[in-house]
Order: C-alpha cells, then structure tokens, then sequence
C-alpha cells in the first residue's frame, strides 16, 4: 500500500535546513511506501498512482511538517500535582523534592494503572503531532519500580532513559552516596537491558558532580548513552561533565556560564530547553537567540511531568520560543522535530526525505508560522506515523 | 429527549461563586432537557431515568465545567498576517495601523469566502469549549462591506457588535472627523439593525475620546449598547468614558491609571483582559491581581483576529493568565465563563443552574486546574451547547 500526499502547500523537510529556513518547498507531493517516505518533490512532477494501490490524500494546500520528536519526558507514573501547582501559582517555590510525592504515589500504583496512563499519554501526544517520543524512569527509585518503569516504557518507545538518579530517595536521605552505589549496582542491572539512555539529575537538591560522573560512567560502561539534566536551578558542573563525556543531549541549561556556552558550542551535545518548565515554574526563559547565535545546537522539548511542566504540546513550546526566547518560527519548528531527533542521535526522524521514517504532521494551516502566531490553538489535523494515518 | 451527565468528578457551575472557588461540587450529574440545564445536583440523587427517554453519558469521574464565553473577537476577516507576525517577533513594534491591510483583504473578499472562513473559526472555537462568541465587524470601513460583516456575524451568533469606528481607514488620512461622520450617519443606518453592540478603538492611532463619544452615543440612540475598546498600547480617556456611558465592557485595559481602576470598581462596567494580546505583542500583561482586588469585574477572552492577538484558545488564555496575571485557576476560569457572560450581559450562559441554557464542556482532566497546569493542551473532550453534543 502506498499513500500519496498531494497539493501540499508548504512542506518542511529539514533537508538542508540552515537558520533561518527549513528546508521548505511549496507545491509540493510526498509519497509515502511501507511506513517510509519513497519520494518528495514539487506537485506537478508526483509519481502517477495507477500500476499499484495507492491512497491519495488532497492536503488542501495545508502546511506538512516532520512528526514532532519530544526527546525529553517523564510519562510513566502515578498521581497527580495540581495542588502543589496551585500553590506554586500563589506564589510558593518550586523545588526539586516535590518528585518524592510522584515517586510515593508511582510505587503505590499497579503495573496496570501505570500502563492505561502512560498509553492514555501517548495517544495525547500523537494527536497532537509528536511521532517519537523518549521517556525517562525516574519515580520509582527502588530496583523493582525502575525496572518496571523502563519495561513500561520499552513497550511504547525505543528511546528509554534510565534515570535512577532522578532525585534520592526519602529513605536514604543524608545517605546519598549509598543510594547512588544502589543506583549503578543492582538497579542499573536490572534496568540496562530495557534502557538505550542513561541519565542524571545533576543540581541541587539532587545529585553532585561527582554523583553524577558515577551514574554516567557506570551507564556507559554497561553500552547506555549519556544524557544530563542539569542547570535548571542554578548555574552548576553538569553541563562541562555532560560535554566531557560525550553526553547526546544537556537538558534544561535555564542558568548557563560563559564557559558552559562554549563548551557546548565545541561539541556534539545538544543542548535541550524545555519551556514549559520554565512556564510552569515562573522560572526565567533561556536565551535561544544568543545560544544559536553562539554556535549550540538546540532542541525543544516538553519534559513532561506532573511537577515542573505538565504540557505535552510541542506547539505550545513552540510558541513559547518564539515569544520569549529569541527564536524565529523556523528555528523553533527545526529544533522541535529535526532538534529532537539529533538529540537522541537519530537521522531516520524529523526529517523529510526518501529513506526516513513516514512521520509527518498535517497542519490546519497554510505555513508552519502558525504554530507560533496561533497559540494554544489545535492546529494538528492528521498525523502520519510509519506511514499509518492518525486519526 | 434528555440527557443525563452522571459521574462527574468535579462540576464547576459559578453558582454563588465567590473569589477563590467557582461553586464546585464533586461527584455531580447535570440533567439536560430541551436545550436547557434541568437539573443539577448530587450523582446519588440524580432524577431516575425511565418513564422517558434519557440519553445517559458517564463523565468518568472527569471535571465539567461551563461552555466559555468568549466576548470578543474579530472572526469576519480575510487574508493572514502570519509575515507581520513574524516581523514582529524579529523585534518589529506592533502598531494598529496594520489593521488596514486586513481591511483590504477583507473588502477583496467573495461574500461566500468570507462565511466559509467564519464558520470556520465557529467550529474552531467549539472544538475548544467556546459555546458563545461575540464577534465584531470592522474589516469592512465603507457601508457595504461593515453591513456585510455585521450580517454575517449575526448568521452564527446574536453578539453582535458594530464596530466602524475600528481606525481610520486610509482614504481618510487626516480626514478622521469626516470617517466619524460617516460611520454614525450611513453606516449606522446600515448596520444597526444586524448588531446589538456599538463598539469604539478609542486610542492614538484610531479614535480620540471625542470622536469615540460621538460614535457611542450615536449607537446608543440606536439602541446598541456600548463597549470600548481602550487602554491597550497606552493610558487614555476610553475607560472613563465607558463608565460614563454605561459600557457593558471596556476591553484590553492593558495600561490603566489609578483613577481608571476606581471608576471600573465603582461601576457595572466589566473589565475584559486579552492575554492573547500581550502574548502576541510582547506587551505587558495587565495586573489582573490588583484588578480583582480593587473591586474591578475582570473577564478574559481571545480578541481572536490576524493582527495581535490570532489565538482562539479561551484554555491558553487561562493559562497566560494565571502564569502571568497573577489569577488564580478558579479566578480565571469564572472570568472565561460567568465573567464572559457579565460582559454580554446575559444570565442564561456562564452558569449551570437549571434554566440555563446547557452548555457544558467536558475535559479531559479531574479538574479545572489542569486548563493552567497542562498549557497547550487540548483537555476539551465533549462540548454541549444547547443540549446538542459536540463532535
């Protein structure tokens, strides 16, 4: 079976993509073989339809992005934190303790529960265009719950981050180097084998520099690629410690140094903002402009969670980067999609072009501008995944 | 035929809502009877339902909550201005000027393109939860195409609101009085039996308070009721001629004088912030706080138009409002609803008390706080207005 996409009126690809452009053609046709894309170009040259059975689908002169990749959430837990969101609201601080109250309500909650919400979550997120999606363990903290929660993730992804280290647990508080010997011992054994990632919490309030080069050292050791979040409280080791090991990806980076810029601009990790933190935490915006301006790679994700970001809209982040964080509509749209996949260090996603992944996004709208002059508003009209047509 | 709503986890009805709550029960049903709410109460007691035919939905322990009432918008329009916005994000300052080239637009348009577009956007909204609209005229500025727009809004909605006095247009450059001449004489005449509202920009760059005087009082002796568009990229005299004229709203209020608040206090007159706007703008967004403090009736709505403000998310705008204005979630939802319905002076819609017309809008969350806990995120799953159920 073969779907032909035709009267696109503007299709990003991603393809040659350079600042302030993505790729884009207009006019355009794709057509879609055995869940990949076979061919892209201009309308009027589409490859004929008849010899074999093909779908046509008139795309009405709408927009056609690449599939959303959302390289940063946490989609496997229990609970729900609008209270202390409300709170928040009024005026109290966010911290990073406040998983503790996930993780207690995470072990608590039957495999079952675990997998109806994280599907229902999943569904969420297609819908709204987002096509890959990575997802972190984190709220169990104990061997059991972690292995659980990376097998539940396994099941919907292959981008599984093992994040034991995501805050110490209650029962080894003042004991936080015990727990990160439990961490890289029999938990890291027990969850590897369903894990591509492995990922820290570096900050504080969670775990050191020096925790966290164990965690990361003892994950790549057993063939897991490192990924950090760190600096979303406060400058601090984790970003220089992320580049120093190859990480794919620094997460959050809302208080970057100088040297944290350059280091990262030297190197292959991506670094990874997640505004819908710093919109549900009151927390300044990064900077885009002068981070891309300086040479580092950057990707928008959602991160979401109950505690510091509960948005799963990639659109929504979109917005919020063109509006607050220096960033043009193309440049928020690449980072969102072409962004994501080079920081899970994939080149079959966010990208339109013969021999990748058929992940695409019908938007009801004429340029992909949209998703940013349109905030808030579904824009998402039909979503192809491996060639499959949602809804 | 009847329905009935049973296992609702939390129903927000903005009955005797007063400050912090919006009249909430938990564990409710709503029964719906001829397009109008029947019953309202406990799941326990809710009516039985043989004896006639009732239509009976589950809500799944989900929260429902009042159709939002959006009470202004500019829905008649043609063309885009995605360019404009973009430049504007690029650090072009926003200006009303721009409204001219939506007019040219506007008056190119086939009568059938221009309807086709709004319902549209009606459907648009209704995907949202948005069960009553207000839609202004003012792409037109010459008496056949402000009658033609008046005529259509009056097709989808009874808000309407003529608004000629939008700017200047520009083959009245420095002809301003002469524009006001005709806006109360020929294209009141023309438009006053379609509307129910005489709307003004009272503001530098379009109308002066005493040309505003003149357009309202005109529309008065109508028999339209005014509100006014005032305060948006500065301080001026538009909200104290609200008040004066016994305005049901004045809109955006983004740059209020202390004089301004307490005559808003003192009056009827309702105050509807635009968060879209200064989204839009980069503008700074209003203390709504110190509004609600004061003693001022604050509503929010979308002002959905391809200038500043192209949002038609009443959800997002909750969300802006209580990440940056300083409402709670229950503040903001009561001024999307009930307040919505204040500024159109109606008391049939914005609550659900039997009488009421039954228009409901289930979410996709246990309660109204996940409409600012989750932004971005489409959380309407079922509309009813008048009693007939969306999709």
């Amino acid at each position: 079976m073969r779907t032909l996409i035709s009267n696109i009126g503007e299709l990003v690809t991603n393809v040659d993509a350079d600042g302030d452009q993505c790729g884009i053609l207009r006019d355009a046709a794709v057509l879609i073989e055995d869940g990949r894309i076979a061919w892209v170009g201009p309308a009027a040259s589409a490859p004929t339809t008849h010899g074999q059975e093909t779908e046509v689908v008139d795309a009405g002169a709408r927009a056609i992005i690449p599939g959303f990749v959302d390289s940063h959430s946490h989609l496997v837990f229990a609970g729900d934190r609008a209270a202390e969101f409300e709170a928040r609201m009024a005026g109290e601080k966010y911290a990073a303790g406040g998983i503790r109250s996930t993780v207690a309500a995470t072990r608590a909650a039957t495999e079952d529960e675990l997998r109806t919400r994280l599907r229902g979550f999943v569904d969420e997120l297609l819908a709204q265009g987002t096509t890959t999606v990575e997802i972190k363990s984190g709220y169990g903290l104990d061997v059991n719950t972690e292995e659980r929660l990376v097998q539940l993730a396994a099941e919907v992804t292959p981008e599984v981050t093992f994040l034991g280290a995501h805050v110490v647990p209650a029962e080894y508080a003042d004991r936080s180097d015990e727990y990160v010997d439990l961490v890289i011992g029999e938990m890291l054994d027990a969850c590897a084998p369903h894990a591509r990632w492995i990922d820290v919490f570096c900050e504080t309030g969670a775990f050191t520099v020096e925790q966290s080069r164990r965690v990361l050292e003892a994950g790549i050791a057993r063939g897991l690629v490192p990924r950090v979040h760190a600096s979303q409280l406060g400058p601090g080791g984790g970003v220089q410690l992320a580049v120093e090991l190859g990480a794919a990806s620094i997460d959050h980076g809302t208080y970057l140094t100088d040297d944290d810029i350059s280091a990262l601009a030297a190197s292959d990790t991506v670094l990874t903002l997640l505004p819908g933190v710093e919109f549900s935490t009151r927390q300044p915006y990064p900077d885009a402009r002068r981070l891309i301006d300086a040479g580092v790679t950057v990707a928008l994700a959602c991160d979401t969670n109950p505690g510091s970001s509960f948005t799963s809209s990639m659109p929504f982040c979109i917005a919020i980067a063109v509006r607050d964080m220096g960033m043009t509509p193309a440049e928020a749209l690449w980072a969102a999609t072409a962004g994501g996949a080079r920081a899970l260090r994939r080149n079959d996603i966010g990208i339109i072009r013969p021999g990748a992944r058929a992940d695409l996004v019908l938007l009801n709208a004429p340029t992909h501008v949209h998703l940013a002059y349109r905030p808030g508003v579904p824009l998402v009209r039909q979503v192809w995944k491996d060639g499959e047509r949602y809804p």
